[in-house]
C-alpha cells in the first residue's frame, strides 16, 4: 500500500476533533477505502491546554495555522476554524502556496474569497473541497458537482440553516412568538456568536452561493443574494400560512432566468406536503433540478460534529482516491460573472392584513389589488377580533414589485389597520 | 483540450437515447466540467431501420454490441441493453478484454455477475460504472461510495421500484384492490414483460445486493436477499394499516448485525409521516445511515429517459474527469463473503386477523401471543362486519420465527377465521 496521505487539521473545535475521531477510530476501513492510509501529522489550535477528549499527542502542535500549513509533512489543510478573513484565510493561501491540497469547512471564507483562492488553487495545482460547508453531512456538493453533470441545472434551492428552521418548527408548534423562540435557541447553544448570521440568512446565503457558482458556471456572488432573514415571521403568520395550507421556512433559491441569475434566501411559504414543508427542525434539505434528472431531494443533518466530520472525511478519501476536480466543477477561469436578475422571478403570493369593521372593506382591497394587476387565487376572512377581521389572500403568479406597489397603496383606503404581510410563495 | 473521450453506446431504447440526446445537447457544457470533449462514435442495437428521433448518422453502427465493445475508436462502453446474462454479459467481458471501461445501467447483470466482472476489469485497470442501475437518477452510488464514505455504514433502505411503489399508493388513494391496480399498471406499461422482476421485488433486490456490497465491504449476494413481493398485499391491510399510522411499502433494508449480513426487499408498515411513508407514486427514495453522519435522505426519479440518461452521464464525466474507483468502493479482491443472517433484526410486527364473535375470542388471541413471547403494544378491535370482527396488533420488538410460531397455533382456538396477516414495521 502506498504512503500515507497526511492531514494536518487548524482547528479543534466539534469539526476538527470529529475528524480526528473518525480518522483513530476507523483507520482500516478508511485505508481500504482510499487506497492508502489516511494519518494526521499536525494540528493547530490557539489553546493546547483544553480537554479535547482524544489523544492528541501522536500529532505535532503548531499554534499558527498558517505555519500548520506549511509544514512538510502535511499534504492537506483541513481548515476547521472559520471566519472569512483573519487565519482562516492566511492559512488557506499559505497552504496553496506551499503546494498543499485545502479541505475547508468554511462557507464564509469561500462566499467572499472563493474565486481568488479557486484560481490561485488551480494556477498551483491544487484542490479546495469544501463538501462540509454547505448542508452539513449531506453530499450535496458531491451530487450538483459530479451526480448532477450532466443536466443544465435550472434551479437549486435548500432550507440551510438548522436553527432558523427549528426556529420556525418550534414557533408552529409550541405556539411560541419569535422572541420567545429566539431565546430558547441561544440558551441551547444553537446560535452563533452573532446571531445575525443565522436568523439574518447570511450562513445560509454563504450556502446558496456556493451552490449557485456550481449549478450555474458563475463566479461565486455571494453580494448578490437578496437577504431576508426570519425576525420579521409572526406566530401568527405560521398559523395563518399553515390555515392556507403552507408552512414558513427560510428557503434559499438559486436559478437562472432570462433577466440573469436570482439567488435569494428568504422567508418563503411551500406546501406543507411537499418534502420541504415537512421538514421539521434542525435538519437541512436541497432541492437540485436539473433538465434531464427532474427533482433530486437531499435530506439530513445540516450540522453537529459527526455530520460535518463525516463530510470533510469524503473530501480527503476522494483526494486520496486521486480524485482532483476544479472548485466549483469547471476551471475557475471559465465561471462566467453573473448578470444578477434585477427582480424574482413571478410568483404567488401570501398576504395577511386586518381589516377594518367597514362596509366594502374588502372591495377597496381587492380594487387596490386589480389596478396593481394581481389577481386573487384564494381569499380567506376570519371573523372580526378587536375592532378589526384577519384576511389571507393567496394571489396568482405576480411580481414582488407589483405587491410592494399595491402594499403602498392600501393605507388610503382607509380599511387596513397596521401594516399588511407579504411573503412569497415558492412552488417546490 | 484534450482528446475527446469516445463513448460507444450498446442498446438504443429508452436509456441509450437519453443519452444520446444529453450528449448531442450539451456538448459545450460537457466538455467544460469533464475538462474535454465528449464523443459517440460508434452505438448498436438489434434494429438499425426504427425511427430514434434522434440524427445518429454521424456514428458507425454495430449489429453486435461485442464487436461495439472492441472497437478502436470507443473508449467507454455504455451498456444500456438489459438482461443478466446473454449480449450485456458478453459486451462488458469483451470490453473489459479489449482495455475499455464500462458504464452500465444494469442491475442485474452486476447482482449476478458483479464480482466476477469487477476483479476481472479491476485486474486489467479498467472501472466499471453504475450509477443509474440503482434509484435511477439518485446519484445514490456516488453518495455511498463517496460522500458517506468516512462512515461505517449502519443501514441502507430503499425503496426502489417505482412500479410497486405507484401500485400500492394507488391502491391506497383510489382504494382498489391489488390485481385491479396492476392490470392499470400493465396497461400503462409501467410493467417489465416479466411482471415478477417488479411486483416480486426481484428488480429491486438486485439493486439493494449492490448497495449493500458497497455498505458492508462484501461481495454482492443477490442470492442472500430475502425477497417477498407485493402481491398479497391487500387493501384491507392498506386502509388497516393507514388506520394505526403507517404505510406500506415494498421496502429494502440492509444492514450488518451481530448475526451476519441482513438483506431483505419486502413489504413493510413505515410511519405514516416518515419521509418513506409520504413517498408517493414512481419516485424513489434510498435512506443511507453511517455512524458519523447519521441519516441521509435521497429522493428522486427511479426511472426514465432523462433521469437514468442523467445517471449515466455522470459516471461518464466521472471517467473523463480521470476518476477511477473500484467497482464496489475498495478492492474487489478485498470485499469479504458475506455471512447470511439467517433471520431478521426483531422488529414490531402489524398483525390483522378476523375473530369470531365469540366470548373470550380476543383473550384467547392474547394468551396465545404472550406464550410466544410477543407482548403488544396497540391492539384495536373494529365491530363485527359479517360474522366477524378485524382485529389489529401491533406488537412490541420481536422476531419473525416468534410471530410465525404464533400464528402457526392461532388456528387451534377456534376464534381466528381465515389465514392471519403479519407483516414487519420497519422502524425508520
Amino acid at each position: 500500500m502506498s504512503q500515507p496521505l497526511r492531514l494536518g487539521i487548524a482547528g479543534l473545535g466539534t469539526v476538527g476533533m470529529g475528524v480526528v475521531k473518525i480518522v483513530q477510530a476507523h483507520g482500516d476501513l478508511l485505508a481500504l477505502r482510499a487506497g492508502r492510509p489516511i494519518a494526521i501529522t499536525a494540528v493547530s489550535a490557539r489553546d493546547r491546554t483544553k480537554n479535547r477528549d482524544a489523544d492528541l499527542s501522536g500529532y505535532a502542535w503548531e499554534t499558527d495555522p498558517v505555519a500548520l500549513a506549511r509544514r512538510p509533512d502535511v499534504d492537506i489543510l483541513i481548515e476547521v476554524m472559520g471566519g472569512e478573513n483573519g487565519p482562516a484565510k492566511a492559512a488557506t493561501e499559505a497552504a496553496i502556496a506551499a503546494g498543499k491540497d485545502i479541505v475547508t469547512a468554511n462557507k464564509a471564507l469561500l462566499a467572499h474569497h472563493g474565486q481568488a483562492l479557486a484560481e490561485a488553487a488551480e494556477a498551483a495545482g491544487r484542490v479546495i473541497r469544501f463538501e462540509a460547508a454547505v448542508a452539513g453531512g449531506i453530499p450535496v456538493i458531491k451530487a450538483l458537482t459530479e451526480g448532477l453533470a450532466g443536466n443544465a441545472i435550472r434551479r437549486v434551492m435548500g432550507v440551510m440553516n438548522g436553527t432558523c428552521n427549528y426556529i420556525l418548527t418550534r414557533m408552529e408548534s409550541a405556539g411560541l412568538p419569535y422572541d420567545h423562540v429566539f431565546e430558547e435557541a441561544r440558551q441551547l447553544g444553537y446560535l452563533e456568536a452573532d446571531p445575525n448570521l443565522d436568523v439574518g440568512g447570511i450562513d445560509a446565503g454563504h450556502k446558496l452561493s456556493l451552490l449557485a457558482a456550481i449549478g450555474f458556471g458563475t463566479r461565486v456572488s455571494f453580494g448578490a443574494v437578496e437577504l431576508e432573514g426570519i425576525g420579521r415571521i409572526s406566530i401568527d403568520d405560521i398559523r395563518r400560512a399553515a390555515d392556507m395550507g403552507y408552512r414558513i421556512k427560510l428557503l434559499g433559491v438559486a436559478q437562472m432566468t432570462g433577466r440573469g441569475l436570482e439567488q435569494r434566501m428568504s422567508p418563503c411559504l411551500v406546501p406543507a406536503d411537499s418534502p420541504l414543508g415537512q421538514l421539521q427542525g434542525g435538519t437541512n434539505m436541497v432541492v437540485l433540478e436539473g433538465d434531464s434528472v427532474g427533482q433530486i431531494v437531499l435530506r439530513g443533518p445540516g450540522a453537529g460534529q459527526g455530520p460535518t466530520a463525516s463530510a470533510v472525511m469524503s473530501d480527503v478519501i476522494d483526494i486520496a482516491r486521486g480524485i482532483r476536480l476544479p472548485t466549483f466543477g469547471q476551471p475557475a477561469t471559465t465561471l462566467a460573472e453573473p448578470i444578477p436578475a434585477k427582480a424574482a422571478a413571478p410568483a404567488p403570493f401570501y398576504l395577511r392584513m386586518a381589516l377594518a369593521d367597514k362596509p366594502g372593506a374588502l372591495a377597496k382591497v381587492a380594487t387596490v389589488l386589480g389596478e396593481a394587476g394581481i389577481s386573487i387565487d384564494r381569499m380567506r376572512q376570519y371573523g372580526h377580533q378587536d375592532p378589526t377581521a384577519p384576511v389571507l389572500i393567496v394571489t396568482h403568479r405576480t411580481t414582488r414589485d407589483a405587491v410592494d406597489h399595491a402594499l403602498s397603496r392600501l393605507p388610503a383606503t382607509g380599511v387596513v389597520v397596521g401594516d399588511p404581510v407579504a411573503i412569497r410563495i415558492e412552488s417546490v
